[in-house]
């Protein structure tokens, strides 16, 4: 099974490609989708949706897993995110792949055990659990891979795709 | 000039379709796409897209004037109709339209001459200049007209669309 975990951003938008083969996983990919600050919106928009049709296009994940963000940010951040999101799911929609939604909390359980851990302390498990030679760069590249290890290591995840007929 | 104004949500987009003659406006179409409660976000996000992807085919916009959303109400909210617009800026930009945005105030000042009017006052106005046999309903429909009506009276709308080579 084939995992593309998303970290949503308007600048930055880091995604992490991880095959789950029993509970063996592997790093396929992962990097990151950079807009130029000095643009419209539209255009970035238009430029995150055409990269991410492209890695899916590519990739093909079976699932596509996105981080749900902390809401006690200000609303504005929120805002752009939600935007970029929502051409994020679009194109994953559009690719056929079964969508899910994890918060940094589920990501840092799953990751680490613990829900209260520190972003270092999740990049250093990512790196670990991925065999990887060093940390991801920018954080939102690690970001990424680490929602993909926490929908891999997800039990409710079989449930979920039986009620949408999909099967591997 | 052919003006599509935008009220973006998840539940309900209201989008109304105005022709600016000199000071002359035409109502040319407008209405609401909707999209059902219990259906997975991702779905409700590609119905947005493909019903706005088929209006900018059909109607044409040279300019898409959305709706600027306050963000004094809850973040889950401004997250949601940031998806939304999301996607709906993305259809925008892919038609080649020229997109800008305006808050409510700025509407009630264009359409009304007072930024505190009521709703209902605003309603009232859309109905009169464009010269409806009735108020639109629902709501978000009277506010996509009004956006559009708001976008018909920018003085600043020359310049800017002469910065991007626009001319009509």
């Amino acid at each position: 099974m084939r995992i593309m975990g998303i970290d949503p951003g308007i600048a930055i938008v880091g995604y992490g490609v991880v095959d789950r083969r029993g509970n063996q996983l592997k790093a396929v990919d992962y990097g990151s989708i950079q807009t130029p600050a000095k643009t419209a919106t539209s255009t970035r928009l238009k430029q995150i949706y055409d990269a991410s049709t492209a890695l899916f296009a590519r990739y093909r994940p079976d699932v596509v897993a996105i981080e749900k963000l902390f809401f006690n940010r200000n609303v504005t951040t929120a805002f752009d995110v939600g935007q970029a999101r929502g051409v994020l799911t679009l194109a994953a929609e559009e690719a056929g792949a079964v969508i899910t939604e994890y918060t940094p909390m589920e990501v840092k359980m799953a990751v680490v055990g613990y829900g209260g851990a520190q972003k270092k302390q999740v990049q250093e498990m990512v790196k670990m659990l991925l065999t990887l030679p060093e940390i991801p760069r920018p954080d939102d590249v690690a970001d990424a891979l680490g929602v993909a290890i926490c929908q891999a290591h997800s039990t409710t995840f079989t449930d979920r795709i039986d009620t949408r007929g999909w099967k591997r």
